[in-house]
């Protein structure tokens, strides 16, 4: 075990050394609730498998998150919610193991803040852009 | 089809009425770039089954969806990113068909901007709502 997983705190949970409150378990993943939440019923979802980013985890590994998401936002009762993964310190990723936030958004003030700076359309650079990734596919 | 999925901006995109900048389809899942991007590479996944939340689409409609964010994720050479769903249009949701973000946060000023308006934590609480959900499970 490489030595940054050793002290992963969301891998402390996954082998019970540290506790949490479980929701949901299977061989991949892990569901439990935010002891900080932005809202009643914030939970997480994390693979297994360690990783820092969504990049650095296997597709077999992701397949059965979104389907665990669904069973919080369901079991919280939510209407509207946000689901949350971030990537980097500048993205607001706090752990280093990549994890799901379900955030209820019962009210303006509790949940997530979304800021949305949107630019205008440009269709000139968003066609050259898309030549660019499309050859990566 | 229902009226609301007739006129659904997503599903005329998916049945090929709407041009997109289309990067990845499969028999479930479409990707293509926003037209408002929130920054350079800001992408969306879309299940082809209409929904406006994640709570209405099916668990295969689901599984293929991060392994193709992740593709996205990859492609645009993003170091840090955001990956948000938004449900109901208190959480940001502004197309009644769920769709996921692909946002590079590549400085503070362009990307996802995100609000953090975390409480206490309060283990009594905690550990009450944590009873009430594992009955749901």
């Amino acid at each position: 075990m490489a030595a940054t997983q050793a002290a992963c705190i969301f891998c402390k949970i996954v082998k019970g050394d540290i506790p949490s409150f479980k929701l949901f378990e299977s061989d991949k993943v892990l569901a439990f609730l935010d002891i900080q939440p932005l809202s009643k019923g914030h939970a997480l979802v994390i693979p297994k498998h360690h990783g820092a980013k969504l990049t650095d985890i296997p597709d077999d590994a992701l397949t059965e998150i979104l389907p665990v998401v669904k069973k919080l936002a369901a079991a919280s009762g939510a209407v509207d919610y946000n689901v949350l993964q971030n990537n980097g310190r500048i993205a607001h990723q706090e752990v280093d193991h990549v994890h799901f936030h379900m955030i209820p958004k019962p009210n303006e003030t509790e949940g997530l803040g979304v800021g949305w700076p949107a630019g205008k359309t440009d269709f000139d650079a968003l066609k050259k852009l898309h030549e660019d990734l499309k050859a990566k596919f």
